[in-house]
């Protein structure tokens, strides 16, 4: 994508504006918001950038330090809430002292020996689309700060026989698509920030995509990884498995930037399917189409997509995707008709080969029907297909109009995910009714396993106008007490950044930092890779 | 198993007498060799014990700390072949000076934070059943040392709605089946050394069974682990997947010991098969048959078991199978009817519900029929499954014979195992021929991944009496080297122990044997968790 805004996610000047039906729904659950359009671009004020060692420069090529007031804009935040928040309000903190863009691994290398010298805080950057502020320029007492951009690392190489590719971190989801295409091959990663994402960010932050139930998740497709650390390079042999011992690559999966930069990921990749289908089903409420999806996963019968909605998302959807045309009408009387006012949709995707995906879909037809699911046909589950990816698009829009909107997740075990769904839903609710501002939360259930499944809700309310990092912030702290009071896992696949640091603890221990802590410390003796990030 | 014999697998007096042709087959391949029956238990002299601290009976209750003879010679080893070599020659080298079996995690814990306080060196002891010295008394300079019996930690708990169980480190493969068998599920994990092997053993080390192709191999089987350290207690979250920073769960697994004791494993079972479906196949020769099992694989159909034995194994396991009567002539003269004197034999089995055994065994069919493989019918499968756990039965007998039997095994990717295969073929034959022992050497395939497989080596010669201990060096370092040098994995499943601790630099680099490092010296600062294991 070139030109894409700096203060969202869609190219300067697109739009997704959103229809009169779904701003009436709005209005009438959400109250009046205040619009916010985002500042000029000129308006935003960066405090001035720290002189950097000649060195640096010296170790990646003078035309690679780029310190200009837009590039160092355009590193300052990824795509949390808090993010766009504060750019678009111009309110940005703080910015990298420069963005450095390094030709190839090596000169990351010597850039890497450069910055530990000199201790020179390092950012990592592949497509800035985190959402738990996993690029925020934190400096943690380092004086300098720079912004590593990835995007030049962009080497393919695939190995059609043993369908594996070594892939560049700097590739996005499209350019790694497009290289795969050329030898009729496919990652299979689609996660909803696909369009701007990287490789490298997949492999550090443990990425999780839409049709991760079939292709697998991002972190069990990668097969090797190549780190570059300030202490040296960490390499882990490419082979299908092994058992020397603890898995290193697992140490690097999720590093976050912590420990170094990934500079080689070597993944899993298989043909491009010949089919895909889409289609959509209504489960009579939440807990039968969670059992439903549990059968579909322990019966080995799982579409390769498959992602229940809650019944409010279920209606929210339908008002906001702008099918407000037959598609609505028809599936809303449908709805009336079979006495499913409560319904869910469930959407079922298969890919692979035409005969696979006729046999995989007879299998798991039957179990939905056994569960009471209803089919909707194709044409749903075609639109859901088309729109899997405008998410971002849409955030821009409804954060135009004056709402905060935001998504979080989790996951647990099958037996106890209905208690974790009541205690977020409730806390998020009470969060924000609480500060004067009646949400919308909804959830969907997706990337079932035979153990269990993870859960995304998505909330919007009205924005406190000039609070809305104080809104967001109560919202997510009652979220995350939540989910650590159930026993769930702080984040499924978004990762941990600034913003989930704090819940480490209650997710691996004390000791289980400190053990990460101690990698770190061998790694990265001068504590310049990310700082404030992952391990707090 | 009540009272396994010291020196070697089975129960005292239990035989498995090598048939006359077998005996003549290998005679003639391999030379005669000079009987070496184990010596009796009362000529092996051990070391006098040290004195151990008070303070360690007193952790873990008086009655719990065996410092007799025989318990300590029973700790003394694991069952690799120079394991076996010392057993039975009663030049055991060394042996714990107490073993210590505690009854509960909590007197793992006490037991713990009083060896590291009085510097008493710790090797952790499920099964014993160690084939690269993972359990053998190295002292590293302590002079204290205890082996740390866990075979009273066996609790089970299971949650048959998210289909997994919590269980002890000290539970048996048979006695985890028996109980999860109560509740109808399995766990579906059948290494060779099932009967005697352990839970906290397959979590350790890594384990796959014979069935992972399907099941999943243990440490996927695995979503969460608590580890017992000297400086404390490491336990992971249980959720089925977690992006909360690199997988802790997989430092835990495979850390051999050296990090603390796994004192409960939390792992996906599923419900037992209703139909185990086995049946044999036969491929034109290896080449052919591997690109069958890709294909398998790959296209989404592999069998839950699939192992291609090459030429060489699949004539010398008829031999020594035992079967000389109708089914070897029959099968004899099939290969030759049909010019197969290269045949490689191809082992498939099928669990779980009937009608998905028979919807994907015709799937399979249809592809090895493709590949050019002739079914050979269930009635050699079912000889295979009766006879998957017989091996080091066998390799008792062949020992008594006076033979050296070793096995080892590696993985690679599709692209590169051919040329795996032959450089450590080549080397084991050269090894071995070189010191005028000509050997049988044999391979076979199994654990087949869309991006590869590991290929399981046996062989067999005359051993050198007196020098049994060199000559398994030997062509163990032959073939280590072979395997480093082709870029395979120095294991596959069997783990690195002691045998394999000076390869790991080749596998992980310097820079990754550090970091290991740095979190067992967070973990365990005294050192005294299985000295000379894994990390060198």
């Amino acid at each position: 994508m070139s030109d894409p805004r700096w203060w969202g996610w869609g190219a300067a000047g697109e739009r997704r504006p959103v229809g009169p039906a779904a701003l009436a729904m709005l209005a009438e659950r959400a109250g009046a918001a205040e619009p916010s359009p985002p500042v000029a671009l000129e308006d935003v004020e960066l405090r001035p950038p720290a002189e950097l060692p000649d060195a640096l420069a010296a170790a990646v090529g003078t035309g690679n330090v780029l310190d200009g007031p837009e590039n160092r804009l355009r590193h300052a935040a990824g795509m949390s809430y808090p993010d766009l928040v504060r750019l678009r309000t111009g309110r940005v903190e703080d910015a990298p002292d420069a963005v450095v863009v390094p030709p190839d691994p090596e000169a990351v290398a010597a850039l890497l020996e450069v910055c530990g010298r000199e201790r020179v805080a390092v950012v990592p950057f592949g497509g800035g689309t985190s959402v738990v502020g996993g690029v925020d320029p934190v400096r943690d007492g380092f004086e300098r700060l720079i912004s590593l951009d990835l995007s030049r690392l962009r080497s393919v190489s695939v190995d059609s026989r043993s369908q594996t590719a070594r892939l560049g971190p700097g590739l996005t989801g499209p350019q790694a698509e497009r290289a795969l295409g050329e030898s009729g091959m496919t990652l299979g990663h689609f996660p909803q920030s696909f369009e701007r994402a990287t490789i490298g960010g997949f492999a550090a932050t443990r990425s999780a995509g839409q049709a991760s139930t079939g292709y697998g998740r991002f972190d069990e497709l990668v097969t090797s990884v190549r780190l570059a650390a300030p202490a040296g390079e960490l390499r882990t042999i490419e082979t299908p498995h092994s058992a020397a011992g603890p898995a290193l690559r697992q140490l690097v999966l999720g590093s976050e930037g912590v420990l170094g930069v990934i500079t080689d990921v070597t993944a899993r990749v298989r043909p491009l399917p010949e089919q895909r289908r889409y289609e959509a089903w209504i489960a009579s409420d939440f807990a039968t189409g969670a059992d439903v999806v549990r059968r579909l996963v322990q019966e080995e019968a799982a579409p390769d997509v498959v992602r229940l909605s809650d019944a409010e998302e279920t209606r929210v959807s339908l008002a906001l995707s702008g099918t407000e045309g037959v598609a609505r009408r028809a599936l809303d009387s449908y709805l009336r008709l079979r006495r499913r006012a409560d319904g869910c949709v469930l959407i079922a995707g298969w890919e692979g080969e035409r005969e696979a995906v006729s046999r995989r879909r007879t299998l798991a037809a039957r179990i939905l029907r056994a569960g009471d699911a209803v089919a909707l046909g194709a044409r749903p589950g075609r639109s859901w297909y088309r729109a899997r990816f405008e998410g971002p698009y849409l955030r821009d829009e409804l954060l135009d109009l004056g709402f905060i909107v935001e998504t979080l997740e989790t996951a647990h075990t099958w037996t106890r995910l209905e208690e974790l769904y009541a205690a977020v839903g409730g806390a998020l609710r009470a969060a924000l009714e609480g500060q004067g501002t009646p949400p919308l939360v909804f959830c969907h259930l997706s990337h079932a396993y035979r153990d269990g499944a993870s859960l995304y809700f998505t909330y919007l309310a009205r924005r406190r106008p000039g609070e809305e990092i104080e809104q967001w912030r109560a919202a997510k702290r009652a979220a995350c007490e939540a989910i650590v009071g159930a026993g769930g896992t702080i984040t499924h696949h978004h990762a941990v950044g600034r913003d989930h640091a704090p819940y480490m603890n209650a997710e691996i221990g004390e000791l289980g930092l400190e053990s990460l802590r101690a990698v770190k410390q061998r790694l990265d003796p001068a504590g310049i890779m990310n700082p404030g990030k992952l391990l707090g």
